[in-house]
């Protein structure tokens, strides 16, 4: 098992505190071995979020670098909630995009994320089921919202 | 842990009888200790639904409160598939908002279930991990579907 | 426990060779006892999937076909990974409808899944827990797609 902190260094990330949710819920919750996460948007610190719909308002390489940050801020809340060090695995992503007309290439948005986990957990324990869809709405317009499933130790 | 059906009735809370599913499908499924809710929407009882999109033929004020009577939906199948006092946590919730476009204050409607949560099983307990986000349709036009993740003993 | 290999025989189903996930993910991951499907759409094989909006491009038999379809990917996904036969149970779907305006049966869609499953798991471990649900995008606009956790021993 590779170890996450460091890996994180190598790939020169660091993680911002945590902000609190936006309504009555929590970050992630954890039940036996099985973390599920909540659904996070790209934060870009005090309160502030990337917005727009990704085919009008965000072209696809800012949609996929949303999906990134809001990976970096799963990290995060992860880290906090469990420590990054006793998450194994990534089981299981929904990856939910707020899409302009005439785009449907969500798998390729999402990737922005799966990607960075593949990255940093490898491809035994990074590589994840996934759906990649979507929305009309995300919630104050931000582009990108995922929540996942984690197998902590 | 609070008795659940003691704090029901402090609330003021009666739980109508489970309407059947709409089709080929369960109101929850239990594997282990882990109890998946099927999507739920403000059932009225007798077959009829709460209809509409939240921002446009429902106020705010009236999402959330569809969004509340959707969680007593959900406690009253919770209850009939494994006995209220056996749910010992609320871990996840999917809340899916019927939205009107130019509305995308999803959080705020799904409040209404996540606030219940809590009242009924308490901070620990009752706050869970969530996404709020905003669908294109909902099965014959209600305004709030909600499907949950909860710990059960 | 009914044999499932033999059960799709007799429901004169064959599975296709499962297609290469369209991006960075795989098609389920198991933790424990539970597995975690990838959302599935109708694959034609070959990279071809079935393509169109429920209620404008597909009429409603032909969306429950598309569903039912994509519920036949879900098994070769789940035979290649785990194998059917240790597949116990389906325990929760989210089936997702790519929807025209003012359509919004999707349970009726999601069926052509259940339906599936019900007859070759049977009653007891067919039935599942559901949320059926009209999405504003699917990646590449295909009609259904579906994700689900399963039982497997």
């Amino acid at each position: 098992m590779p170890n996450i902190k460091q890996r994180l260094e190598e790939l020169g990330i660091e993680l911002r505190p945590v902000s609190p949710p936006a309504a009555n819920y929590i970050g992630a919750s954890r039940i036996g071995n099985v973390l599920f996460v909540s659904g996070h948007g790209p934060d870009l610190g005090g309160g502030k979020y990337l917005r727009g719909k990704v085919g009008h308002d965000l072209t696809i390489d800012e949609g996929v670098e949303a999906a990134r940050q809001t990976a970096i801020c799963i990290l995060a809340t992860m880290d906090a909630t469990v420590g990054l060090d006793h998450v194994t695995r990534i089981v299981k992503v929904l990856g939910m995009v707020n899409t302009a007309p005439g785009f449907n290439n969500t798998p390729a948005i999402i990737n922005g994320a799966s990607d960075l986990f593949v990255q940093i957990w490898g491809e035994e324990a990074g590589k994840h089921a996934r759906s990649a869809v979507g929305m009309a709405v995300l919630p104050f317009d931000i582009p990108v919202e995922i929540e996942l499933v984690a197998e902590v130790d």
